[in-house]
């Protein structure tokens, strides 16, 4: 099968705790879909094994074309290979994950990190689908994103493009960032640190998902805490919109719920900061649920054998 | 003459006070310059007609292969038109300014904003030659930008990339902005933001150059506004270096002069937030001086005869 309209492609999720291969059909539909652990401490043979596994049982289930990779790290994408990765995933940087996983699944296989095929699935299949430039965006226990202009990825100079979870936040210089500075986005709207503000305002330690319930609950501290989250990651936004002017913004991640404070709090300050250019860029909630990965990657794939890298 | 490697161009630099046009040559060289007052009071007409003048005269004395204009306000470069101004340049919006300065000059014209028009020429010509990805800023009396991507301006789905002057800065709600919001980069960094904030802090009222001479004298008011405009600005270009990741940025304008502590703080907070990834990018003085946007002006025109918008 050669990449024709009605080609099938594997398109595969590997996050800390958990790895996510799909077999992805016409029209960005997935049609099957495996999961297993990721054994993150073993090494990264062990977690290519797990890949190839996965993979492997899907292809000949099928005819498939092509795997597409979305990866926790720094990746280069048209070497295929990672570049940086944190202790998540033990041994992850240098890893030639394309070339391991053409020679184990016999296909050709693209590789970008998991913000990348996040936005790429996005745009191309779920909350953005028809735009030519967005901003896609994921918060969790992290906060992390990518940029589609002109249908295709921007990766930036470095491999470093839609890391918008380390834009400075001044005026919160107090709140340690993981990456060692202070006052960054994922230090202020990230789950874990409003988790941890909130131990501090109200001195009890319990998890975002418990602040997050309280706060719906109408508890004060939660409250301040989930409303100042959303809400300085509204203006951030804002002011990403008002500097790159993509035509949408789609946010996913476990935390920004649609339904909740955090997210009410997002939109009203997105709205209140946006140049009357943009005003009516949408802040949409993101459509492919836990399969965003898996689609992107797999467009990835299908692109990837359409010329030169997506 | 066709727009060979030895061709002229001429580049227009029209701002709310002065127009500027410039005949280029080959390797961005200004060979000539002409300056007159902008009648921004008089209408559309007036300022036409003024560069209508300029640049006839410098075309007179030279085989002038095409024309490339940056101007103040919202532009539609494909369309050669200004989309929306401001009161700096009554009746600005709305004029074709490419279709009225063809029929006046007799030239193939190209039209931009200042601050594309600024970043073109920096990266083709200035600080940032042979980079191809540059974000490049200009601090005055507002603060503007643009991105050269891939060699190209990235202008936006809307027109509207670059406007980092409106980047919300959490923290600092209490500054009002010109656009009608508060807390924007703009409010806290550019040259009449800071003189406001010195006269609420020291009780008077100067102008910018004064609070910057006072803080290099070491006045503590003084010291303490331009050095929290500095920082604020560093911090925020060190976000979009972060998200955007481009290969260097340029700093321009009249605030931010190398030699004080308003550049000195912006550089400090630039480097300490930058990710590992994108550590070793550099924040540039313009290098162009006031010439900048005629140069930019004229490789815009250059690159209009050889094929689509650029």
């Amino acid at each position: 099968m050669g990449g024709g309209t009605g080609a099938l492609y594997l398109g595969v999720d590997i996050g800390g705790t958990k790895t996510r291969v799909g077999l992805v059909g016409p029209g960005h539909r997935v049609l099957e879909v495996r999961e297993a652990p990721t054994p993150a401490r073993d090494g990264p043979r062990a977690v290519v094994g797990v890949v190839a596994g996965l993979g492997a049982a899907l292809r000949d289930r099928a005819e498939v074309a092509a795997c597409g990779v979305g990866t926790a790290g720094v990746v280069d994408a048209a070497a295929g290979s990672v570049v940086a990765a944190t202790d998540a995933l033990a041994g992850w940087a240098g890893v030639a994950l394309a070339g391991e996983l053409t020679a184990l699944l016999g296909l050709p296989v693209r590789v970008d990190n998991d913000a990348n095929a996040f936005a790429l699935g996005e745009a191309a299949g779920g909350a953005a689908r028809g735009r030519a430039h967005v901003l896609a965006v994921t918060v969790g226990t992290g906060i992390g994103g990518a940029f589609v202009l002109h249908g295709r990825l921007w990766r930036g100079a470095h491999h470093n493009a839609g890391e918008i979870g380390h834009l400075p936040v001044p005026g919160f210089g107090d709140r340690p960032c993981a990456c060692g500075a202070g006052g960054h986005l994922e230090s202020v709207s990230a789950g874990p640190a409003m988790a941890d503000r909130y131990r501090r305002l109200a001195g009890d330690a319990v998890s975002f998902a418990e602040v997050a319930r309280r706060a719906e609950a109408g508890e004060a501290a939660a409250v301040v805490v989930v409303e100042e989250g959303g809400g300085v990651l509204g203006q951030l936004l804002a002011g990403l919109v008002n500097a790159v002017d993509p035509e949408a913004v789609v946010v996913g991640g476990g935390v920004a719920a649609p339904a909740g404070r955090y997210w009410a709090a997002a939109r009203r300050q997105f709205h209140r900061h946006l140049l009357p250019a943009v005003a009516q860029v949408p802040l949409l909630p993101a459509g492919l649920g836990r399969d965003a990965v898996v689609v992107g990657a797999a467009e990835l794939a299908r692109r990837g054998l359409q010329g030169p890298p997506p």
